[in-house]
């Protein structure tokens, strides 16, 4: 008995096209966004692979992308659960911020740390910032939760919790579960599956709109390390744009 | 203290546009049925009228039209809850039949039987029908409920238990509830929540696209009979048309 689960990114936002830290910011997909992911239904299709059950975050971006793929895939009718804990890396004060022009007036040092830093999260969005989300109904609830700026691993902290209490118990279920989120709260993730470490995390990339598949044993580990792309080819040249981000 | 509740039909679809009966068959929207569920979520953003959950059938043109209201009006975020009981009628073996011929071939009283009679359903679609639902994986846990063909009176007895036990909470813990449904399933739950006859309900026609909005006492009772139409004379236009189907 082998569990399945799908991990997908957002197709390409606006402000992946506009080259700007997004973060929490509820940035809309682009039309390319959206093509990507009805390719990514496809592929689901293709694969045979048909989500029983799926999970978003709580931001525009991931919720189009499932809704276009199961769509595509003809699973719209499954039932979906939505958390902010599946959100991107809350930015801090980079949200709105230009990725090249942040590069050039920080350098690559420091940008690479805000970007990679395992642990060193960029400086804290002040709650009057145009693009913080003090203030927004749907964070209402998290209280002392809401954060300001986030690191890689306070993205795991604030993951772990949803995936033990919620994604565990549809995985052991036999559902199959399609989580459908951010660069971010995927790599976290992954991390969490694969055992990567603290310094190995920053090199991994996770492209946009392409569904990539873990079986996982009786104790969660995955079959096939790293999970599988359903196309493969696509998602290294996807991976390796994504890396040269801000250059 | 009164409860907020929004019904909203599904926009325009493919075989509303081409007048032949639909039922249970899982048919698109229509671009013009976008555009109307687009509308409704304006019209909601311009009444203050914020869903804080939304109900759907197992459909894909009330799946669709909810996901795109609730982006126009900045609530994609909300839980989402799903239910075959919020389906549209069984058509039984009228199911992708051409309304005007089903009335040609016929007659209006059979037609009109068929259409309005509270308690005599069509005949039962056959399972190897290629408009048949046996067999699609979303009704597999249906069982003996699996519906063949559907009357009024069939709808109400299968949408009621699901307005008790999953609507009635959520309003009655305040918050504001959308239910994206259809024709006949919103017919059911009018005819129950403003108590109207048996005969009565049979003139009752709920427009395509526009928010219908029940503001319910503690008892659940409306306290404006038959609830109001964020967009009354648009409402009233199209409530008619309605009516003239197959004519």
């Amino acid at each position: 008995m082998t569990y399945t689960l799908i991990l997908l990114r957002h197709g390409e936002s606006d402000w992946n096209a506009k080259n700007l830290f997004t973060g929490w910011v509820d940035v809309d997909l682009t039309d390319k966004g959206r093509a990507e992911a009805v390719r990514g239904g496809e592929l689901l299709v293709g694969a045979g692979l048909l989500p029983d059950v799926v999970h978003t975050s709580l931001q525009r971006r991931a919720i189009t992308t499932a809704h276009l793929s199961l769509d595509v895939a003809d699973r719209h009718w499954i039932p979906v659960k939505r958390s902010w804990r599946l959100n991107e890396r809350h930015y801090g004060a980079l949200q709105g911020k230009d990725k090249k022009q942040t590069l050039e007036q920080y350098g690559e040092e420091q940008f690479m740390l805000w970007r990679r830093s395992f642990d060193t999260p960029p400086p804290p969005i002040e709650d009057d910032d145009e693009f913080s989300q003090v203030g927004d109904p749907r964070y209402a609830d998290l209280g002392a939760e809401m954060p300001r700026t986030e690191c890689l691993k306070d993205v795991i902290a604030r993951f772990l919790p949803y995936w033990e209490a919620e994604i565990v118990p549809d995985l052991t279920s036999g559902k199959t579960v399609l989580v459908a989120a951010h660069g971010n709260s995927l790599r976290a993730l992954v991390k969490h599956l694969d055992g990567i470490s603290d310094e190995d995390i920053a090199g991994l990339n996770i492209p946009t709109g392409m569904p990539l598949v873990y079986r996982l044993d009786d104790s969660l580990a995955p079959t096939v390390a790293g999970g599988e792309y359903l196309d493969p080819e696509a998602a290294a040249a996807a991976a390796a744009a994504v890396a040269n981000q801000g250059r």
